[in-house]
């Protein structure tokens, strides 16, 4: 018997797959939603990277549903996403690349929130601390975050479309400690990114209602000598 | 002789249209990027709607290019944007429109401007006063609109690929006096709308130099009793 219901949207990404083992271990069912399959998860979903918008989210909320049939979530954690660097002098494809991999996947979200999460359910989005401010280096990077910042805003407003008492948190990491990230800034200090384990954690008990933020937050992840603290912006 | 150049990304609609008029009774060089012909305007950049973003730019930028020859602009005023209503049950195809109708011209309009804007030129770009927020009724709307406010942020910032000291500013109008509101709301309180001769003459005022606010700034339009107070985000 499951204990519950979850979606990771991004669920083969380095946080999405942490995300996973984490749920499968506390005994969760766990649908992941990404490009590649994630063997651990109970069920896959998969999603063409060349669809539109439109099609993207008709092909995984057909796929959602036949999963579900009769269930509701308890949560959709979004953990997709990606980085880019990039001024206005090459803003065109970063802010391409970025709209598609973290606002698309925000926007399905959203709209499978409205349709499988239980009352009173989880819905966590991909923020990122940098956005709050301008990001002139990443610029398409730091646009489509602070999309998802004010998504945010809205889907805990009233009449979001939401089931009633739903709590919708955006996480605003700095740097997460994945493997990719050591590989490329394998001389920044560690020590100030935040673990997967944490954001997994962190997901864990909000969803059992632990020092769950007001419904909109956005929820700065501040680490440094390994210790990270939520603050929110 | 023209007084100076200037593109209206949005030029063929209502409010582009009121600026292309207004910086063609002062005189100057005024180019339109839109869908359509705007008759009135020196020169014309057609866009193709299907195009992809990256698309789009190439297309524009090597008109613009052709355009321009060895000259440079004052200023780029992007007033393109469109309007969408929906929550999270409607909130995929508002949320594609917009991106395409506020957040891409606001992209292109960057990159041209790290190319083809005078140091100390002008950028403006089409913000939004309701999405400092949430806004659960037009999710797709705000989320867009967001994320033009960071781009604004992004562009005054050190390095953003603009030249130096060019200002770059975003208006936030709540809702602007054009037809097409007056037809759709037309019981509304047309004293609180802004008028989009307000609008051309601000621009103007900008462009010398006039009371210009701090770049990156979020300038909100407040209209009462038919008057348009200032007021940064």
């Amino acid at each position: 018997m499951a204990q519950g219901r979850i979606l990771v949207y991004g669920g083969k990404g380095a946080l999405g797959n942490a995300v996973v083992s984490f749920f499968k271990a506390k005994s969760y069912w766990v649908g992941s939603i990404d490009l590649a399959v994630n063997e651990q998860a109970d069920a896959n979903v998969l999603v063409k990277p060349d669809s539109t918008l439109p099609d993207q989210e008709a092909e995984v909320t057909t796929r959602v549903s036949e999963l579900l049939g009769a269930n509701k979530l308890d949560a959709i954690f979004c953990v997709a996403g990606g980085w880019a660097g990039g001024n206005a002098k090459k803003i065109v494809e970063p802010a391409d690349a970025m709209w598609k991999q973290s606002v698309w996947p925000s926007i399905i979200t959203a709209s499978l929130g409205s349709k499988y999460l239980k009352d009173g359910g989880l819905i966590t989005l991909p923020g990122a601390q940098p956005a709050i401010n301008g990001t002139p280096g990443m610029i398409g990077y730091g646009l489509a975050k602070a999309a998802v910042h004010q998504l945010t805003k809205s889907l805990a407003g009233e009449n979001s479309g939401l089931p009633s008492s739903a709590t919708v948190l955006a996480t605003l990491p700095i740097t997460l400690d994945t493997p990719m990230n050591r590989k490329w800034m394998s001389s920044a200090d560690f020590s100030t990114w935040t673990s997967l384990d944490f954001v997994s954690e962190l997901f864990y008990k909000w969803l059992n209602k632990e020092e769950l933020p007001p419904s909109g937050s956005l929820v700065q992840l501040i680490t440094k000598d390994n210790k990270t603290e939520l603050v929110l912006a």
